[in-house]
């Protein structure tokens, strides 16, 4: 049975706890958090008159303004190997549905890849993150991982990786990335590399595994992250370039048209004037990104005052700290130090084991961007602060997890 | 391999056809060829600022309004009984990949089905259709074939209903209905009753097996052709009242997070107003299926003037002619006969075969939707015509429909 995923999960029960009066400090959920560009607005507004079905794979408009936002990124790309769906979750699904192979996962990863490839009928074969980023399999334990999969019976196919990471926050480099393609590349597995925070970069970009690895690399991104059009529900998928991508591309089009038949339409006009990036687009992503970067810091700084350990953030609106050091207080598992912090203290996270990692482990992932505000005004105010921790809601929510963190006799 | 779904492929077909500067009948696909009416476009204009994910089974309102359509049409239903997706399709693909056992289809019926059932790792078993309307076995058959099948291996576990039906146009009757519900009964199956057209039957109202069979039939329906809004992809599913309901709800659930999320929070907004059904929404719906009828009542005329077998047409804007009368000039299959028609006169239809008939039958499937124009204002025009078949657009179809139906020395 595929369960409810875990972070619409802890949003649903944050919401409720809200609703019901209660304080919360929403650190659980992975939305981007920011207010609707007034142009993207306008954008949708004006297709309201959009009813058609349209193409499978998305508009050619829509096809070419994918194109150009991954040419633009030193991925050349042609309109015919992009396909647009509603979100990259959906993409992701599609893929997972017809590449052949079961699935190799960094651990700890995102939580749905596990979920897809359970409902899509693969294995998993999860193999421990390095310490420099998440995102990417330690290298050369995945080498080891991949042949006792083999002799285990698993027959490994396809290879997840997040650049930048979600839940780490963090980049795998350009030398870590060419590492484990060299490994895929080995074991004939494709790389799916879902880089839907490569625009949230705090500094630098991304290298992605489709330049080291071009001719089985498929990309997914989309603009629930960069963009903070979560609701909107816009994917997209960049194909590989070689010879069997036209077989993927019909395959991946077979299960788009038998389960949700395209992104709706009045959204294709959305996503090709967004990934045209136009001005008001570029700026906006850039303001949100900075705000990103200042709030994540911030609560970075916290945890480490609180005795956590915690990579430091290089990309989105996510940290993953581990605060071993709590164990002594009688917290065994991850679940019980998230639960703890949900109950005494209405703060709302997620523990590793969401994510694959070990359930004793006392690691959990932050997300720091619904601390922007809960009302539009608040949100737009935070993004165009020049000292978005001086906005009264931001430094509230920052004291309130302070406390929660301050060691307290019983 | 899933194949492209039949139905969008020769739409893109015959969009290329049209592009290229052939002139082309476009009877192959079921989009409800309608504009969007103003309110609606209001609706989804001032809900562009919603960019947050949303709870995966739909927004409170929207689930409220989905409650309150189904209940003003005799099927009593709760909030929590709701699920909304992007798209009918969606919800019929997660309902075959939870429900157990293998799926017992109409023959012919909508192409997706079967397709699905592939995705999702069932057998599919195929019950012909009783002369009197599509979209249900033959009751006496039905009996028959689930034996059959058992002895077989099979274990079926679910039947799909299509009222009104499409490809055929008809509506299955309460006898038929509670016949077919009376086996379904005896051998447990669970009902997926897709009611996509209940509100286009062009007389009288649907008699839906959740009537019959309440505590074991999901309904599904959506917002493509009543509405017309196909492009828009709102779909929703009512689930049973039984003990079953809730794990079949926290399964589907669980399946929508881990696939498309949720449906797109403006579109739940769209959902929200629609599915109140205010006056204008109404009086669109109204308007609409008047066209319907008309239209697919004059095309029916020219199938039957052309020695064609045809049942008249009873909901929503299909046919399913036979033209069994022409095997005589060297038809052998539908395929060969839709052929035909697309390369020989630039009529696009659809061939049994695509909806699962017999390939050597000379039945296919004509959808009269996309008649009523090819642009918005056409479409506005053919809406509040009250004589649709003299507006030249539709009158031109009607004469090139006949002359491809004419029989001509080769």
């Amino acid at each position: 049975m595929v369960r409810h995923s875990a972070t619409l999960a802890i949003n649903e029960r944050l919401e409720a706890k809200r609703a019901a009066g209660e304080r919360v400090l929403h650190l659980g959920f992975g939305e981007a958090g920011l207010p609707v560009p007034p142009a993207v607005a306008t954008v949708l507004a004006e297709a309201a008159g959009s009813n058609g079905y349209g193409p499978v794979a998305g508009s050619a408009r829509a096809r070419a303004a994918v194109a150009g936002y991954f040419s633009r990124r030193g991925l050349p790309t042609e309109a015919d190997r992009v396909l647009l769906a509603p979100g990259s979750k959906a993409l992701l699904f599609a893929l997972l549905s017809v590449l052949p192979g079961d699935v190799v996962l960094p651990r700890p990863c995102w939580v749905s890849y596990a979920a897809q490839a359970a409902l899509a009928g693969k294995q998993v074969i999860d193999v421990p993150i390095p310490p420099a980023a998440g995102g990417v399999p330690e290298p050369r334990v995945l080498e080891t991982a991949l042949a006792e999969a083999r002799a285990a019976g698993a027959e490994p196919g396809v290879l997840i990786l997040t650049v930048p990471d979600n839940p780490t926050g963090t980049v795998a480099g350009p030398e870590l990335i060419e590492q484990v393609c060299a490994v895929a590349d080995r074991h004939g597995l494709v790389v799916i590399s879902d880089e839907i925070y490569r625009d949230l970069v705090h500094e630098g970009s991304v290298y992605s595994p489709a330049t080291v690895l071009a001719h089985r690399t498929v990309v997914t991104a989309g603009l629930s992250k960069n963009l903070a059009l979560g609701g909107y529900r816009i994917g997209f998928a960049r194909l590989p370039s070689g010879p069997g991508a036209t077989r993927l591309r019909t395959e991946l089009i077979g299960v788009a048209s038998e389960v949700w038949s395209s992104l709706p339409a009045p959204m294709q006009e959305v996503a090709a004037y967004a990934l045209d990036e136009p001005a008001e687009v570029r700026e906006h992503i850039e303001r949100g990104l900075r705000l990103h970067r200042t709030v994540a810091a911030a609560v970075h700084r916290e945890f480490l005052a609180a005795g956590a350990s915690a990579r430091a953030p290089q990309a989105g609106f996510y940290l993953y700290p581990d605060l071993e050091s709590w164990r002594g207080k009688g917290f065994a598992t991850g679940k019980q130090l998230t639960e703890h912090l949900l109950n005494r203290h209405g703060v709302g996270v997620l523990a590793g084991v969401e994510f694959g990692d070990d359930p004793g482990a006392l690691r959990f992932r932050v997300a720091t961007s619904l601390l922007y505000g809960s009302s539009t005004e608040q949100r737009w105010a935070a993004l165009h602060s020049e000292d978005p921790l001086s906005c009264e809601w931001i430094a509230e929510a920052l004291t309130h997890l302070r406390t929660a963190l301050t060691p307290r006799e019983p």
